[in-house]
């Protein structure tokens, strides 16, 4: 591996260069406004893919952002790696909390500051510079392919049926995927557990137009507090989510389970100083590690109605809204959830309002298993670079096609992620250190070493 | 009279086109943007009174926005009327649901359409025309001053000092105010009642960034979801304000006063069908007409936190906010209201969060008594001009400074309004009735006439 090593390090400078080009291209999905970013960061990769080594790469149109997709085939027998990860961001808002531009990367304090720094742009960079070192070093020992997606951050809708009609085209042994976090530096790990995602937007309408809150206020329904009264009725004292039947399907760990579970290094003290908050909250009898990675959980993502802006309007608006998402575990389904829930919340709307609920999007919870030879191989490769052995761990966050490749490519993933809490991730000043990208990048050529071995 | 009203039917034509040239400047108080326009408002004021007949005219500043003063003094020992009007007007948004350009009045079906076309220009201007009827046929029987100022809509702060400084400038017999309704044009009505209002601002804050739903959801209080479960329980299952001490000055109706109270015209089926609502909500145990006029409420005027664009984000907000609004009847101090309110709001925050919470203005209820000689003049002008003697009335409004000017100035108003529901004061689409801007016309000579007579 040393001529890889050398290699690396005597380009490393270029690959942040290069990278800090990709994490110029405000690729928000979110955003119509960006489509046309969408496909020039896809052009983007398509020919840095190339230059890295691939035989081939594509940008392949779907109904809505492009897929990249990539290969080299070096040996039709040798083992097959799919390497999955996505070129879309988060929106930026609030911007004013932006030390920086979040569209022009700087490097400070040894980090990468920028909006997709490390999810997801930073890690798939990893990969790409990986292999461009496997390429150039001619010591790529499996077959790889590149599959890079614009729509992860909004569901990624298209990908399944490009999952659906590409089924020949990524065949692989494993998908190889950084877009999740370490515990810390200290504590290297590797997701082996995703909660999955149910994400729904409510509107409540009141009167036809926006009345006086004087002439009317008492005797008229305001949309906004029947929104509040509505929402805050999903979640009981106990902090357990009152939508009938959500829990029905949820596995419940065993006592054993939950003891291992709750040896993973975890300081509650440092936690609540790390978020500033004098205290945490969740549902009752669950630990904090429990509660994000074992159970389901409900969160308002935005929540506006009325008069927002500057001083005082004394006004009953007439519609209020709420995004709200719950992340789901083993073993519920979010079609499932989704409908339960747009059924409990016209349920409980008084005749006094009008609700709409929209289902925006979802995703199942995914559990990767720790037998398998990727993950024995990444197991292998972390502990050489982090000088110790990872611990498998369960994160609460969401990458809802990673369970969509499982039931339409019947292939499993491996979730080896290089991020940090600290990394910001969907807020403001997103960074990635360097260190960490380092550590990848020492970490992928690794696997692919291990893995094609276990053959 | 007949001189006065030849002179305005020759007339009238030329206040609409004057009364639009008014309406077209966006005086928008409670945004600091607009601040030129108040004093471009107030300037035009100043110089169309002078046109009017007044001996003279000034716009006083003020440590907001300034106050159009003018007066006409017939003889000293003449009845002094003051007639009080504010010139800025409410925010526009949502600016999407106007029809026509708020600050670019048409006449469409027999009404004025444009913001401030009611409230209160179009009432201010009647007042004006009136006067300018009144001068030029040398038939003003009474001293007149006019007081008209630029913040109402946001509290009057800077009135209250005007008062206290001008006190002898602005004495007079009666105060004079068309800032209200009348309950239809077929039942006339005086408004004898306004509510008080304590207008509130809360922000929860959780931690100190925005936070990844995914990784910290159901382990982290999140401040919207605790911001909907703080503002639900200030209101309970009956309706009623939770607030410790709310209730405690309220003044109850006896059952004789509720009685006559509830014989004014009303129709539930009407009230929902002109609305679009399913239902009536408000405090258990009291009609829709005593719920707007004689007890107080609470409404959400304005809410919002986390994501609020197109499509999706999975955040915890650091913060969410709201702006909440109490309207309060006699005898309730909106100073001590509001402070119970931050009492109790803080109260009820848990520890995961922090809360903090502004007043942003109040005032105090008002009473008008239906047995002094300007009342009695104004029911008799009134019933002469709309064939029907007009009815006392509670409106749910707010004029904070009308109790003001009782405890500064010592002197009481009379609130004969013009306006009518459908006329969408704050709320897109205001309009103003042409009937209704020259039933007013009709209506102010006569007053000045028997309040004149009356002495």
């Amino acid at each position: 591996m040393d001529k890889v090593k050398v290699y690396v390090e005597a380009n490393k400078d270029r690959f942040i260069k290069e990278l800090f080009d990709l994490l110029r291209i405000p690729s928000i999905s979110a955003q119509s406004e960006h489509r046309p970013d969408m496909q020039r960061c896809a052009e983007f990769l398509a020919a840095a893919l190339v230059e890295a080594g691939a035989d081939r790469a594509e940008v392949m149109p779907t109904a809505g952002n492009p897929v990249v997709y990539a290969e080299k085939i070096i040996d039709p027998k040798a083992r097959t790696v799919l390497v999955y990860g996505h070129y879309d961001v988060m929106p930026v808002d609030p911007r004013g909390e932006w030390r920086t531009d979040p569209f022009e990367p700087v490097l400070r304090d040894g980090r990468i500051w920028g909006r997709g720094a490390d999810d997801d742009k930073g890690q798939l960079w990893m990969h790409a510079k990986a292999f461009e070192a496997m390429c150039a070093t001619d010591s790529l020992p499996c077959n790889v392919k590149f599959m890079l997606e614009g729509e992860e951050e909004i569901g990624s809708a298209s990908l399944y049926d490009f999952c659906r009609t590409h089924r020949k085209l990524l065949k692989a042994d494993i998908i190889l995927v950084s877009d999740t976090s370490m515990l810390s530096m200290q504590t290297p790990s590797i997701t082996c557990g995703l909660r999955g995602l149910a994400y729904m937007e409510v509107e409540v309408t009141g009167p036809d137009k926006d009345l006086h809150s004087g002439l009317f206020g008492g005797a008229v329904a305001n949309p906004a507090n029947v929104l509040t009264r509505l929402v805050a009725g999903l979640i009981d004292a106990d902090g357990r989510v009152t939508i009938p039947g959500f829990y029905d399907d949820v596995r419940e760990l065993t006592p054993a389970e939950r003891r291992a579970f709750n040896r993973a290094p975890f300081s509650l003290a440092a936690y609540k100083k790390s978020l500033k908050i004098g205290d945490v909250e969740g549902e009752a009898g669950y630990t904090t590690l429990e509660r994000t990675g074992v159970r389901p959980s409900l969160d308002v993502n935005g929540i506006w109605g009325g008069y927002t802006g500057e001083g005082t309007k004394t006004v009953i608006p007439s519609k209020a809204s709420a995004k709200i998402s719950m992340r789901l575990v083993p073993n519920q389904d979010f079609r499932k959830i989704s409908k339960l829930f747009e059924r409990h919340f016209k349920a409980i709307a008084p005749r006094s309002v009008k609700v709409c609920v929209k289902s925006l999007h979802g995703g199942m919870p995914y559990v990767s298993p720790t037998d398998m030879p990727a993950y024995k191989a990444a197991e292998r490769a972390v502990a050489e670079v982090f000088g110790r052995k990872p611990l498998p761990f369960y994160s609460g966050g969401s990458i809802p096609i990673i369970s969509g490749f499982e039931s339409i490519l019947g292939i499993k993933s491996l979730l080896i992620g290089f991020g940090l809490a600290e990394d910001a991730i969907h807020s403001p000043n997103e960074s990635f250190g360097l260190e960490q990208f380092e550590r990848g990048l020492a970490t992928i050529p690794l696997f692919y070493k291990y893995f094609a071995q276990s053959r």
